[in-house]
């Protein structure tokens, strides 16, 4: 029998491709396998950042998800769908593991913030030796393109999903020096309420795509649409100790 | 008069030289003037990151904490010596922008996160250019050092510094679904107790100079003594949606 492959959670960053790590590069270039998550149909984002990494004989593994938007995430089928898909996706990445082939499994961001590579991860890391390069996470692509400090001194930071209700939001925002909210969508409308009645509207700060070529920042205030990509993000940053 | 320098924000990770970005070693490789913090009579951790990428001709430009620890925080004169400090140390990097030299000015972690870069910025920009390179936190080496995911689906994460009041942070555990707790040190048994009132004691993960040589990672539970580092941190993670 081989020696198993190891599975690599390799984090990307918020975009820019020179974000990646010297490290993340280094495993991406030495990888037999490299396996990311798309949208069916599509190359995904993932693939897009390691354009210029991307070792010439590599495999690639892509896996593409059944549903994304289609199926609202409450309905026990979403549920059902994504858990057959990580199940199928984790035994192709054990087939290359189990044959000795390390493989990179690409992750926007950091691997174990919110990642889809966790996913796979706790199916796999009992079976396989895993290793984990940690990345530059899209909140501080954000907070670094508008150019904001999100926490001084002894500043607390709250990191909020926008699927919560709007008075969980306004509570929670109320409550915390600085505030990241994710996943932005369809909850724009919500989030701008929840801020308004935290009394933190005018410190807000709009961030699409940033890091990218074609990133978007600007006080929320000023922004006059609801239109938002989910990957977009709201930053409010702390007050804290400046001596 | 020459075009003025741009003052680069330079995020080095949390430890790992090769968890600098590419963008990072980019910028660090061509700045002719590398600026970093340090203890007096100490080179710094943040020059020791570096040490494989500092170019050689460049000028170096320590600048030495006047104060860490022999004053406490709450002493007007803590304040008082960071605040001379902050603004002198503006002064030697405002010399050399003026004179059209690039300044680098290294931050370990991510520069606008609780980065003592930011004093220094809020000073220069809008005096001269400025550039941020976001880097990887330090979270984000110590949860992948330890190998735990820290949010799912729609987790809350709330980040805490060890120094505040206990109840107020066995408050704000209670109210979290992920937690990360920074500055350790003298605060440790305080911390202990809160996460025990909380219900988080035996989720509670312990790491110190994660993704270094010489990390530690190991249950809260399972560690024996209180000594620990400034700058290892508590991880509790989220127990989020995961099909």
């Amino acid at each position: 029998m081989s020696v198993p492959g190891t599975l690599h959670g390799v984090g990307l960053g918020p975009g820019d491709p020179e974000l990646l790590t010297v490290k993340a590069v280094r495993v991406i270039e030495g990888a037999p396998v490299i396996a990311y998550f798309a949208k069916a149909g599509r190359r995904g984002n993932a693939r897009g950042i390691v354009d210029r990494w991307m070792p010439a004989n590599a495999i690639e593994a892509p896996l593409y998800y059944p549903v994304t938007t289609e199926i609202p995430v409450s309905d026990p089928l979403y549920n059902a769908a994504l858990a057959a898909f990580y199940a199928s996706a984790s035994e192709e990445l054990a087939a290359h593991l189990g044959a000795g082939r390390d493989v990179a499994l690409l992750s926007e961001g950091d691997p174990l913030f919110y990642g889809s590579f966790m996913h796979l991860y706790i199916r796999l890391k009992d079976r396989f030796p895993t290793r984990i390069v940690p990345g530059v996470t899209g909140m501080s692509g954000c907070w670094s393109a508008a150019g904001e400090p999100i926490t001084w001194g002894d500043d607390v930071l709250t990191v909020l999903p926008g699927t919560l209700e709007e008075t969980e939001l306004a509570r929670r925002l109320q409550g915390t020096d600085a505030a990241v909210i994710m996943k932005i969508g369809r909850n724009f409308p919500k989030i701008r309420r929840a801020l308004r009645q935290a009394g933190l509207y005018e410190r807000a700060i709009y961030v699409e795509r940033g890091t990218m070529s074609d990133e978007k920042v600007t006080p929320l205030a000023d922004k006059a649409d609801d239109a938002a990509p989910y990957f977009s993000i709201v930053i409010v940053g702390g007050r804290g100790r400046r001596p």
